[in-house]
């Protein structure tokens, strides 16, 4: 069935069910001219937006349409998580175009709940036009955090150590994969592609990084390279990571040698890992728990300005920034 | 200058000053991964978005920039009002083709800085990224309402009035007349071309309405008669329309005539007008104040179902929905 057949109003019929998970301080929710909710009472709200681009951020080709949903609302998380918070409240805008089936508009929605569901994420509300050029997804993510939990990419200090959670560059690695013919193939391929097409954020690590004492954070979307200038730029330091520390998956080694790809490069430069990179003081960081999530130190903080890697033979070269940039 | 110009990271340094107009409960704006602020004591949040998609919600050649960032901001806070609250922060999204000049970006973020500035709603937080099929801008408006001051859709009661502010239809007939040639020779055309291009929400109204008794409101996006029978759906009422008391301005009477239209068909089936129609117990409405917002009583409710129009000859006849839907 066509989205003309349904129309609008048929169409927010067929998604609203099972968008509350936790009622406890929705007031309103799809169906009105705006949601409403509770604020939690001596918490700091969060608010946080992504727009998903077909063609720029993801191919339907490559993605199924619950894949696709997971991963709009994980995207949104993440940058809850980074900040020590936690998700309470999502609205969805959603520019489809007219000859999409209303089957596949319907799983991009399941793939929303699971995530959601998962995490106890409300939906609350959203909108939902027609876009003749292209699917469009617009997330927004409210959240809570108290405010002693609360960490920004600004409080970063000389002598910390730069940590990540998990390891790095299985997403790039994962989208390069996909458009290799017979990926499928390789049982080392699937949690790459995984890691790329629904993404796990670090919902539980978030809000228990101020508390054990972290100075800053940040959720690598754009490659460690450029998340580590994002947080040395916000907290007027330089930062040094060293390139044999790096967390690689055995997955992406095997992987980048079948493709000829360098597999630091994938978690340099590649993207949309989702695990967070922080600053904490040592001792701190030998209190943080062993496990379930693996945290590495990769580096350290010092006063300056950049990123200095320094590579296997100790030689140090200025760490680029690149990553993915829009209109570039 | 091109986009590609100036990247990414380029277009937020320019786009970020000047986005916050009252900091005082804002704790982290534009720069980090999700914005913070002090959610208002004692209050609910409410919480909107919409997304505008070129060629469907505006065409480039009929708005300037600056009138189309303006109006992306209007249509949200006009859902902040007709929740009977107050905005307070936003988050912009926007999908930029490439090819956009840098100037004409800069200039719509100025038109939201406009209307921003002028309700005191601060921009603090957003997402920039590239759209090849064309512009797309989705905002969210956070705001905020005491319980008492909420109004939903649902709670029209048999024997209140209906209720709209301002004049309906200028704005669809303003639309209609920017495709006209030569619209521009027209006095009367101006103020509807206005209306259309930058509408002004009605947001002085509505966070007084339940004070004054009113039981139910919703903003006019899609047309009277679409919201009508939203409010008599959500409500599980029907509504009388009258149709010589609906508001009109002269400008739409001298501009549909010029046009060969019915000017009651822009006012009932037009939409965009982003007035608030609203129900209250008519002693209650003979308290509204006299000015400087219009409030013309322009039906009642009954029991039952659906939406009745009352002609001049006193017929009544089934008010369809129709209006605006995406995707038929």
């Amino acid at each position: 069935m066509k989205l003309k057949e349904v129309g609008e109003f048929g169409l927010i019929d067929l998604i609203k069910h099972n968008a509350i998970v936790d009622p406890a301080d929705v007031v309103v929710g799809i169906g009105d001219d705006a949601a409403v909710y509770v604020p939690a009472v001596g918490r700091y709200e969060l608010l946080t937006t992504d727009m998903l681009v077909e063609n720029v951020h993801f191919d339907l080709a490559k993605t199924t349409a619950w894949q696709l949903g997971y991963k709009a609302v994980a995207v949104n998380l993440s940058d809850i998580a980074a900040m020590g918070g936690q998700p309470r409240h999502a609205v969805v805008s959603i520019g489809l175009p007219p000859h999409l089936e209303v089957d596949d508009v319907v799983e991009l929605y399941n793939g929303m709940k699971e995530i959601c569901r998962e995490f106890r994420v409300n939906i609350i509300g959203g909108d939902t036009v027609s876009s003749p050029g292209g699917l469009v997804i617009n997330i927004g993510v409210v959240g809570a955090v108290e405010p002693e939990k609360l960490l920004r990419r600004s409080g970063a200090r000389p002598g910390d150590l730069v940590v990540v959670t998990g390891t790095l560059g299985d997403s790039a690695c994962g989208l390069d994969l996909l458009f290799r013919q017979g990926w499928e193939e390789f049982g080392f391929a699937w949690p790459l592609v995984s890691a790329h097409l629904t993404p796990r954020p670090q919902m539980a690590v978030g809000p228990t990084l101020a508390a054990f004492g972290a100075t800053s954070a940040d959720d690598i979307s754009d490659g460690l390279a450029s998340e580590a200038h994002e947080l040395a730029r916000a907290s007027g330091v330089s930062l040094r990571l060293y390139a044999d520390k790096i967390p690689l998956s055995a997955e992406v080694v095997q992987a980048a040698a079948m493709l000829g790809k360098k597999p630091l490069d994938y978690a340099l430069f590649g993207g949309e890992d989702y695990q967070l990179v922080f600053t904490i003081g040592a001792e701190d960081f030998d209190r943080l728990p062993n496990g379930p999530v693996l945290f590495t130190a990769v580096g350290e903080v010092l006063g300056g300005q950049g990123v200095l890697l320094v590579d296997a033979a100790d030689a140090s070269t200025e760490l680029e920034p690149r990553g993915y940039n829009h209109f570039r």
